[in-house]
């Protein structure tokens, strides 16, 4: 049977699904009012975001009382602490989508500089990094992790394409900088967005294997000892 | 007599401290860098970003010691917790000082664009940020902290300024456009550490007041009871 502290445990995990599963609507919301161009939908994005505010604050207040309450060990203190960080990882990737919806708040009022394939690239390799980080965390499994930060070179070097890209439609057409530093900001979003990805799955395998891998991800690290 | 486990904290709390230093010393390599448009200090900045990398991990091995070893309650579970944020926000500002080292490596390849005049103002306004915001929080100052959250509109206001000035060199003349988009970048990073200090000063102040201000800072919230 379940102990009392277990079911509290358990409620956090659900919590913070819960609060992934905001963050990853809100990326798509963002990128979907950019590719449709739909300031409605951008507008929305950014009203929505105070529900992921508020249950940050509702999770790291329900981490403090697991740790003032029941004192927990090795394991357990592992799932709080790494719970409490995964927490602030998806508050800021709220932000991120905030960021990124208000610049098409911005793009919107000219026409469109060009069709968007790589942003819609970043923002689905993005969402599947979120996704699978978050599988990783609930079965602990620290493989899956470990895939999620190998994707976060995959949406550095989109960036940079992004970016070059971008840099010469400014440079052919001034008429294009200021819709180009909007993409630019864009897709500099998205790249953050995928760095606290990879935060969140550095933390996943943290807490799996009591293993440092960050700053450190090439290092073959020991398993967990007993 | 000081206890055991108030030692510990009290080292902690300089581990901290350390931490700060380094990364205040990487905004101000970082700025000078640019203002003297040093390549030599630029490349240091980025190498030494190493370092925090390090203090980075020994603290946050600290912090889940100290809630194994201790179980601390009330206060004491406070501060560990505030000092495992401040640790993660201060190694995220030594990532944004390398983002602007980087910047400069690439600024020196061409004639500056122009002189520098909000963009080291911004530097100066968020390593007072910084300093302060430690301060608060070994003095336990939680109207300090609020002075930092306040300072952070000042920051974000000169941002908006820089980027509208940049636009208009960009538009005004194609070649500039490369080196504003750097100097871009280089003006949201700062924009970005003052952001991450303004996050450690509302950790202050809910150590101290076990208040939460984030995402109510208008709001006057009550004093801690008891």
């Amino acid at each position: 049977m379940e102990t009392r502290f277990q079911q509290e445990l358990n409620q956090l995990k659900e919590h913070l699904l819960q609060m992934a599963g905001l963050a990853e609507r809100a990326i798509t919301n963002a990128i979907e009012a950019l590719v449709r161009r739909d300031t409605a939908l951008a507008e929305k994005t950014i009203a929505e975001d105070e529900q992921l505010n508020k249950l940050e604050l509702v999770i790291d207040d329900w981490c403090l009382k697991l740790l003032a309450l029941h004192q927990p060990m090795a394991a357990d203190l592992r799932f709080i602490t790494s719970a409490m960080r995964i927490n602030i990882e998806l508050e800021r990737i709220g932000d991120l989508a905030v960021n990124i919806a208000e610049r098409v708040v911005s793009l919107n009022l000219e026409p469109q500089l060009k069709p968007y394939i790589d942003i819609p690239r970043m923002g689905e390799i993005t969402k599947a990094m979120l996704k699978d980080v978050l599988d990783a965390f609930v079965k602990g499994d620290a493989q899956l992790a470990r895939s999620v930060c190998e994707r976060d070179d995959q949406v550095d070097g989109l960036n940079d394409q992004v970016f070059r890209e971008l840099l010469t439609y400014m440079l052919s057409d001034p008429k294009t900088i200021t819709r180009s530093v909007h993409l630019m900001i864009v897709s500099r979003c998205l790249e953050r967005i995928a760095d606290h990805a990879t935060n969140i799955a550095e933390g996943v395998i943290f807490m799996v294997k009591a293993l440092v891998i960050k700053h450190h991800a090439d290092v073959k690290g020991k398993e967990e000892k007993g």
